[in-house]
């Protein structure tokens, strides 16, 4: 076989059957070792940040690597702001960079780039494939840095004449190592500071400390100790709803932030850093944990938070019973004209067991979250990089992950306008993805912003540069012009039977939601 | 003044007065300093690929640059592909991006990342701004990289805390290096291989020597030798049509392109470097021209074209007359079906003068490139970069710079899809841009290179990933969607209707071909 086809085969063999792909002429190789590799499936992107947040979407879910397929430097720049999101998610992902043939770089002919060093800033590890034979053992590593818990971005670069050459083999999967342990004395003093610390306290969950699982472990503790359990503001994977371990949510803005943790006396993390400021904002500080509280770091993003969770559970010899347990909740949807509240309450009440909710839903969507907490089961996944354009991918991997649950995408449209094109990915593999453009014709998180970083009376042309109004976007039209069937809705009535009839049905829907 | 409104004033003092924009949190003050400078227009771009790419045909056009505003590592990102393809142009551009604060980035917040790792490969300069005030200093610099002959891409990183510090000031314009001149040497050696040397003679040309003038002394050389006139086959801005000097292309495939230049036994090139392959093929040369032909590098892209021509006119003592000059073409455009051919011979016709063609029509365009030869005279602006999703943005800058003629965007309908966020722009700002989307429901060029490269017997999976009709694209609605008016013609006589309309009137329009 030739390089590209054990390079197909070995990821294969590791578990691997779902390319997100994205061509061009120095990929064909590729392309073809994909279309005979049996088992592994071509999903087609039309832009490449499409592909790296479909990547992400599906690491997300799946709790193992897609890989990608990228043209040359320019087409994995073009992937590299959803890959720092994945890479901020903790997600396991393989990229495969075609390159041209390494007797033909030093010509310079056109699309020669420094392929290594657009990959270096977004990815965990960057390999060059040195032969038709050892680009088998490149994906081979790849894998198992990929897999590394939680999970990284492993990206190869792959010259056109590696792939093409014959006399290649696939090489055997590699044994992926387990989690990274917390230290014990980190779960010692955990357990000391929750048990004897000064109150009030809280329990700081991000990464797979908010899995259902390790959330189990969290309300074991909390149940113990009178902690207050507290989520990341962007986690890549929240599993909530009623009847799951209820979880507060740290605020964004950095003031409300700092405020809503001035209380504690003690703070531990757990899958996660200490939260900072999202941005620096004159004069307002970056660190938000309050002075002279106590902290301790449980474990990092890139320590198993489960076994550290269990392990402080036991220390304290918690009760089995997790605590507190959400409730389920309803709330009265206001009729008449669309608001942010009344898709929340409408949300929630129609939510399915099982969705996926991939949020980038900025300003809009605050409501939505919060009153989604006591809906059905559920995960909710979020804009863990802060780079605008992920939610349609994410919701595309997502949905490729998990063809059984339904995928609801809440979106900006500032945000969707970068990724538009995950669009026609849900009509050509009928993804049941049912996508809400909250349509409020502005960056408006940009307007409060403007505010907060201390400009002062902003100028006609300021204010334009935030403004999505002129001319308005008909994401209706977009959307059916990529094959997705739309409706536009003004009122919570619409808005209702719309989703309503959405979930009813498989496939992919669209609802331009009018605020 | 803070750094932002000094480094913005710095800019609009050395001439940048155009800022192609899509901000973030982190650039709110440089957006403030925008709206506050006189004379500093802001154009707004709904993703990162139409800012850089628009900068790019505004370089193309004004032969000066204009600045962009990119948000962070991950925006900058998005701007990559389309710089490979300006810095493979040789446009000026000027890159201001958004970092934290400088006591911001240790937090490692959710949107840090390697910025100058970013930017480097993709760049010519790169320079962090160390204060407030060296800021403005960093403008200046930058402007007088980007200036130079013919243009550089050059970066600028923008801490937020420097742009919202007062106490700085606007820095004095630098003088600009003029264009390095190609050695003495390289004129007398390329002088007596067009005059002496064993013919056929070609003069091969690339970069600044496809502009009009140079062309008038390249015609004067032709003339005075006999030799060739052939332009390389991606053309930053070749300066054409009836009455203007006439040039040969080179075609793309590298098979076509080496039997085009096998009869040559003396090859000069001016403003480029002898062509290569675009890609490698397994069996292929890489190299194109003739082995054992005489090979003179008369003047790199960056060494002055015109003043290398002219030396060489000169020393030649070429009559003042240039030869060949284009006479006015007409073809005749077969009614009923659309095809290529008849778009081309309808371009042909009704082209206007002064014209810019922004062209990045792959498979279906070669047709109209070449009928239009002889059309009215006008600009054709080429993919230069080889990576796709130009061709919109480019239009967009072009029609910035040139507000008083008619720019008209030919696009493949697969690079299409990876910017077409540049309708929206050309609604917004009612630029006179009329786009012509090739609907062949296809990446067309992948199923020829799909056998090039040796890939026998593709199968279904591999043919889909070159497959965009499942589901079909409605370029039409994707257009209104976006606010530029749109229609769909099937016939030569219904493409030329909507042609000559929309070439009648000022402001965007959208003719999807479906060929």
């Amino acid at each position: 076989m030739n390089g590209a086809e054990a390079f197909i085969q070995t990821l294969k063999d590791c578990g691997v059957d779902v390319c997100f792909a994205n061509p061009g002429t120095s990929e064909m190789q590729l392309v073809a070792a994909v279309d005979r590799t049996h088992g592994m499936r071509a999903v087609l992107g039309l832009f490449e940040g499409v592909v790296t947040g479909a990547a992400d979407g599906y690491g997300r879910m799946a709790d193992k690597p897609a890989v990608t397929l990228l043209h040359l430097g320019p087409g994995l720049g073009n992937g590299l702001a959803n890959l720092h999101n994945a890479r901020r998610a903790g997600s396991p992902v393989i990229n495969m960079v075609g390159d041209h043939a390494t007797y033909h770089r030093h010509h310079d002919a056109p699309l020669t780039s420094d392929v290594v060093g657009v990959a270096q800033p977004m990815s965990d590890w960057v390999r060059v494939s040195r032969s038709e034979r050892d680009l088998a053992q490149a994906g081979a590593e790849a894998f198992a840095m990929a897999q590394s818990y939680p999970g990284k971005i492993a990206t190869v670069v792959v010259p056109a004449d590696h792939a093409w050459t014959e006399g290649s083999a696939a090489v055997a999967a590699p044994a992926c190592s387990a989690p990274a342990l917390a230290p014990d004395a980190a779960l010692a003093a955990a357990a000391e500071a929750l048990k004897s610390g000064e109150g009030p306290k809280a329990l700081f969950l991000g990464g797979r400390a908010l899995r259902e699982d390790a959330l189990v472990q969290a309300g074991r503790i909390a149940a113990a100790t009178g902690a207050r359990l507290i989520a990341e503001t962007f986690a890549a994977r929240h599993q909530r709803g009623a009847g799951r371990v209820a979880v507060e949510k740290l605020p964004y803005f950095g003031e409300q932030a700092q405020a809503y943790l001035a209380e504690f006396k003690t703070l531990v993390f757990c899958g996660t850093e200490p939260p900072v400021s999202f941005f620096a904002y004159p004069g307002k500080p970056s660190w938000l944990s309050p002075d002279g509280a106590t902290i301790v770091r449980l474990a990092s993003l890139r320590e198993d938070a489960l076994a550290a969770l269990t392990g402080v559970a036991a220390a304290l010899d918690a009760p089995a019973e997790a605590a507190p347990i959400q409730d389920a909740t309803s709330f009265p949807a206001e009729p008449g004209k669309l608001t942010t509240a009344s898709i929340g309450a409408v949300l929630n009440e129609l939510l399915p067991e099982g969705a996926i909710v991939s949020d980038e839903s900025a300003t809009s969507g605050g409501a939505a979250y919060g009153m989604c907490a006591g809906a059905a089961k559920h995960d909710w996944l979020q804009l863990t990089g802060g780079s605008i354009g992920q939610g349609l991918p994410l919701a595309v991997g997502a949905a490729v992950a998990c063809p059984d649950r339904k995928v609801i995408a809440l979106h900006g449209d500032g945000g969707a306008m970068y990724t538009n094109q995950a669009l026609w990915t849900m009509a050509r593999e009928q993804l049941d993805v049912t996508t809400v453009i909250f349509n409020n014709g502005s960056y408006a998180i940009l307007n409060i912003e403007l505010m907060r970083v201390g400009v002062q009376n902003p100028g006609p042309k300021a204010l334009s540069m935030l403004d999505l109004r002129n001319p308005a976007i008909n994401w209706t039209q977009l959307s059916e012009g990529m094959g997705v069937p739309a409706v536009r809705v003004e009122t919570t009535e619409e808005f209702r039977a719309a989703l309503a009839d959405a979930l009813a049905h498989k496939g992919p829907r669209l609802i331009e939601a009018m605020l």
